[in-house]
């Protein structure tokens, strides 16, 4: 009878445990037989010198699990009908076996094939590839205060499972007084649904309002967030240029389903809609029954007027989706945007989060809806669109001085990044010499792109860095 | 000429904001007309008695989008390149538009019928149906303290975009290690993707192995979360009966893409999937070259000798997807869960993640490393393992006492209700009139349900309100 357990009393692992994993171990392993007599609880704790009951815990769970059978009077044996071909697969099984490396994905899935694809940033380089918020002005003590504010309160009705997939209403009322009063939004509360971000928003568009094969109207060139999702999506993309006024109506086709557009500040050129052509857009909609897919994502940093009001607000009979976010004017962990949609889409989106997954999570909610409640985001894109009004104007001048007509820059005073046109023609190579990151315009273009056209984001950047790395891109080698 | 505004200079609308609504409003309602001339911002300074420039910022801004245009000399003027006919769409436009009420959903949009579905637990009611985390027993002050320690040491590192889609390092390396030692799980933190809950993992199940109108096995009865993600998925659902050792092997079918299964704490039988039948799924896997779902949704609660392994740890050469969350151990309205995949699929579920929303919010995950590294996790899943099993036991003798044979107790001592078949025929009618709330099984039912089956969720309760409500569940009305 064996019951040689190698026993270590001062191990973190419970001496049941112990006992369990040696036995389960050995059975698996073959040391012992189908069938055999494994000790009883008092031989096998007799010999290890520990507790009857210690041993019978772990037997109780070797006979949960079918390792072991017990027979009244006879003793604990080893199951029979735990059989060794299925332990062991015989090589017929394995040869016909599927092994986990060959998985075959969904047509979705074989459509991904980017990986988070910010480059990093390079020590000693003067980084432009950012156009995210500068996160050190952030007011983080006053978001810690609302944070904790909100774990004081924690109840357990806002620990469990919200009530309220498309976001808790005290979040919703301030999202649509804030796009209200900033965008120029016309909604009600039940129109807003808060999502993990304005990425999920584009997702949703594209489950709830296409099917894989659909042609939708994309801006050339254009976000790659959104043309990656419609990708994979299945998505077919129909490429419209954009000029002065902004997307090219003639473009637009006859059979998109939707059109995706960012009127206030288009990504990349920088461009903003002018009105009749959002007017144009909206007709050509309502003529072909299409959606209008707008996304806002920085409209905050306009540095001349006021924002230009959203498309969403002089759409009343065209479904537009209109999606925001807190990335660009709070920070990008936070995981917060939102969509307004017309009312008879609310239960849709508000669906489509609760099975995709439940909800954003509570306390991070309550603690946004007191941070606009309470008047701190308007305070901050205020300074922070100030503070990168006057970087972009760093920027602009920089390059005016070191490149003159060499560097023509598109689009309105606004957002966190310029697109520029160089007519010198080794700028990316100068760049990588001098240690200047840039990010050429190219894989925002379906088809062909032009050459020597460069992203410059300025918003991280203090005004130093801004002319020294236009100085040194202008520099002759 | 006219310059009659009603401005209002204690208002909160700046007042070139208060002269944009004006004139902008008065041009879109055609009070001025089309090429109409409006006042300069000389004159309309002087007649509003404001500054000059403030006027000026309005006109900057309806400049800018199109609704005037100012010729050098002869002053500023409505456009006229601003058609009526758009502002204001004729009768045949509208007639042939669809308005946002008649949007077609995709397939996917259509079939999402079900909103949040927990009935309210009721005021003077015992709620049986809650089968959550009893979230005033979970250590928030703790909670509060790692919250609190990631802001106050949170950076641009970490406001940012995450560049781990897949979840912060430091967490998936917790992450493995709790599930090797809690649920012998065998994987490395390469094959942990963190998501937000474990129905994201659900739906990413869907969407990344199969394709709609695929066939799938689906325990019967099983988890609505998951039944509803896969119908919504367009997945034909095939049932699988349950027995006393698990999922029957035989109604899996040879064409299913993949088994969904929870073999830890069958839901909502409470039955533990035996080792034999467990090796027999992984056969069948084998052969058929099908995926398993492994959902170990609960399985830190057992309340007889240590948590079942799961199953994946002994699968090698069988592709299983294992969901974790923390719903269970910690609140769900926290939304982090996670999956354990095989390594050649890891890019699929990190790059799904990216392209659906970027990544789950940072700050939430450095606090949970710090949670599980300083043991914190295993230490409340100790108390509450406690906890709910005294609790569990109170609800077994209550029902012992009161019902005797006539209520039989399915599955074994685990998770946090009980499944529990009445032989006396008027148990829903009794609780309605008793103020007791229960739930029948029969939604989890794919086909007939069985009559007088119910699921007594008592993590929630304590031990007075158990032995009361079955009291009055049993009582004669």
């Amino acid at each position: 009878m064996r019951t040689a357990i190698a026993i270590d009393s001062r191990s973190a692992t419970p001496l049941h445990r112990q006992i369990y994993d040696a036995w389960r171990g050995d059975i698996l392993t073959g040391r012992f037989r189908r069938g055999e007599r494994v000790p009883s609880t008092r031989e096998l704790a007799a010999a290890l010198k520990v507790a009857r009951a210690t041993v019978a815990q772990a037997y109780e769970q070797l006979l949960a699990e079918g390792y072991l059978h017990a027979t009244r009077g006879s003793g604990t044996f080893v199951c029979r009908e735990l059989p060794d071909e299925l332990l062991q697969p015989k090589p017929v099984a394995r040869a016909s076996a599927k092994p986990a490396s060959q998985v075959k994905l969904s047509r979705f899935g074989a459509r991904l094939t980017e990986d988070f694809r910010y480059a990093p940033e390079s020590p000693g380089s003067i980084c432009f590839a950012r156009w995210t918020p500068d996160l050190e002005r952030f007011p983080l003590t006053i978001w810690r205060k609302l944070v904790l504010r909100a774990l004081r309160q924690a109840s357990r009705a806002n620990l469990g499972y919200s009530r309220e997939p498309q976001g808790i209403e005290s979040l919703r009322v301030e999202i649509a007084a804030y796009v209200a009063r900033s965008r120029a939004v016309r909604c009600t509360p039940e129109q807003v649904v808060v999502l993990s971000g304005s990425q999920q928003a584009l997702d949703f568009c594209a489950r709830l309002l296409t099917e894989p094969g659909d042609e939708v109207a994309f801006e050339n060139p254009g976000y790659l967030g959104t043309r990656r999702i419609f990708e994979a999506h299945g998505l077919k993309l129909r490429p419209a240029r954009i000029d002065n006024e902004g997307i090219a109506i003639r473009d637009l086709g006859r059979k998109s389903k939707l059109a995706y557009v960012t009127p206030s500040h288009q990504f990349p050129t920088g461009l903003a809609m002018s009105l009749p052509r959002r007017l144009e857009l909206l007709s050509w909609a309502r003529t072909h029954g299409a959606i209008v897919v707008e996304d806002d994502y920085d409209s905050e940093y306009r540095y001349s007027g006021p924002p230009l009001p959203a498309l969403q607000g002089l759409a009343d009979d065209v479904p537009v989706i209109y999606c925001g976010t807190f990335s660009k004017v709070m920070f990008p962990a936070l995981r917060i945007g939102y969509v307004i949609v017309p009312e008879q889409l609310a239960a849709a989106f508000r669906r489509a989060k609760w099975i995709n997954d439940r909800h954003t999570p509570t306390l991070e909610q309550l603690a946004l809806a007191e941070f606009l409640g309470e008047g701190h985001l308007d305070r901050h894109v205020r300074r922070m669109r100030r503070l990168y009004g006057h970087r972009r104007e760093v920027l602009v001048d920089a390059l005016t001085r070191h490149f003159g007509g060499d560097a023509a820059v598109c689009g309105d005073a606004a957002g966190m990044s310029v697109m520029v046109r160089f007519a010198v023609a080794d700028i990316a190579a100068n760049a990588t010499r001098k240690k200047v990151q840039i990010v050429s315009t190219a894989p925002y273009y379906l088809g062909k792109a032009p050459a020597n056209e460069f992203l410059l984001g300025f918003s991280t950047l203090g005004d130093r860095a801004i002319r020294e790395g236009i100085k040194r891109l202008a520099a002759v080698p």
